[in-house]
């Protein structure tokens, strides 16, 4: 990854940073014990890819770094149900887990009665975030298709279904149309509507906004090969946790599906399109996210 | 209650049924056990209190039935959203009920894990349902507002925050002010949001509006004082549960803070001042609003 496009991504997560400290008004009296608790889990760092993604989608429809700061109501609100959908993951009635990037969950810290109502909150909060957008010169009708969209993305047939799915195709999963239609909706929705989102603070045309969706869909799905990959040939540096994880727990992955060559194909295939598609989009100024897809998705393992 | 009003209850009562039944597009492949999970606790029946709420605020401030049908989404979307919390409230992690009116919670059912995010696909859909009000004619302001509104009476210092407290409070409750803190977010804050939404459904003014949530709040505080005085007193046959429940779980209520009578005339005296709202509110048609009032609150007791 390039110097410049490292400070460009630290620039854009401190100002993401900045504006989730925000989210909860101090002067809302919040119970103090639930403030924490959401706090904990918003505000424990991480890439904040969702959020990078808003940010660089407004930049590349309106030219203009400065621009995007219309976005960062979305921005938080994608983080937000990026953060409540881990908390309640990781209850011990889904997947049971005491650990997330090196800290004790959510219900470990606080309980699980208080992790059910901190997600609870986060979700219904990022719905609030959104429509302060108004306050800084968003239209009303964009603010109303970014609510739309996220409640689709985040909801029955985007996030939530992809995570009934895989809860439930966890045994009998053999085909890989499945498998790619679990990540399809457990990580690519967001991310698509994280690029949406972010074009519509900006303004974008249909054309862009389709565009954003196609390039979300396969960013998403590039990324999550490339990590069933990672996962396999070993790279615990990379990725932070043991590796061959999946294999031990026999989680059904695109490498054990349709092989290692194969996958590797596949994630060059999605990663050539996407840029492809960015190029199609009459971007003003596409770089960042033709750099920041690149970043993710080394090829060269 | 009147004959009238009794067949007026039960056509806003139908109306809404019909709308609810139509929440999860049918051309959605939404996964068929979640579609099944949230079904099960949506279509559950219940006197739908809060969407009635919905139409009859539309109602009163149109002065037309018929005009209410823009108020349907935000009727279903109030329903969904009561619906998650209960669903919610029910988990192992939370109360660990396991029936609620007389059949089987969620979680027992359809599982914890299918419980956990049924609720939270009930609770971000509710969002994309008050988003479809814009199909049929409600405009885009309007529809923001109402977002915002639900976001922030469903959310952390609305019914989530009141939940937060209630679950802290169980123990070390003691003033007659905590007692209403936490009724006035667990059952006023939805109350007073669908009349809000109802009259944003028929353009009503901001003074309107307030009236409708002071109105709200009112309305809900009085029933839940009322809830705990029948509950002491003993009408099994009205509230559908065993009596003194409440004693045997040792919960503080306001004939336990406050006494018996005192407390029957806060119900008549918040109910005289709910009244006294609406008619400073300028209603072209407040007559259900006041009969449904009087019809929750019966003095006879």
């Amino acid at each position: 990854m390039s110097t410049e496009l490292q400070q460009y991504l630290q620039l854009q997560r401190e100002r993401i940073e900045q504006h989730l400290a925000t989210v909860f008004p101090t002067n809302w009296p919040i119970p103090v014990r639930l403030r924490e608790a959401m706090n904990y889990s918003l505000l424990a760092g991480g890439k904040r890819l969702r959020p990078i993604f808003v940010l660089a989608a407004a930049e590349a429809v309106s030219g203009d770094l400065e621009a995007t700061y219309r976005a960062l109501p979305f921005a938080a609100a994608v983080e937000m149900i990026h953060t409540y959908s881990l908390v309640h993951d990781d209850l011990p009635a889904m997947d049971n887990d005491d650990y997330r990037r090196g800290r004790l969950t959510n219900h470990k810290v606080f309980g699980d009665a208080m992790a059910i109502l901190a997600g609870d909150g986060l979700l219904t909060h990022a719905f609030y975030i959104v429509t302060q957008a108004a306050a800084i010169g968003v239209p009303a009708e964009r603010i109303l298709a970014v609510t739309e969209e996220l409640a689709r993305f985040a909801g029955l047939i985007g996030m939530v279904g992809g995570q009934v799915n895989d809860m439930q195709g966890e045994q009998g999963l053999t085909s890989i149309e499945q498998l790619q239609e679990i990540h399809l909706h457990k990580t690519s929705d967001l991310i698509s509507f994280s690029l949406r989102a972010g074009g519509h603070a900006a303004l974008a045309s249909d054309h862009q906004l389709d565009a954003f969706e196609r390039f979300g869909r396969n960013i998403g799905l590039a990324f999550q090969i490339q990590d069933d990959i990672l996962d396999l040939i070993g790279d615990s540096d990379k990725l932070g946790k043991a590796v061959k994880s999946d294999e031990r727990q026999q989680k059904v992955t695109y490498p054990y599906l349709i092989g290692l060559d194969e996958s590797k194909r596949r994630v060059a295939e999605l990663t050539d399109e996407a840029h492809a598609l960015l190029h199609q989009a009459k971007l003003a100024k596409a770089e960042k996210l033709h750099e920041i897809a690149d970043s993710l998705l080394v090829r060269d393992h």
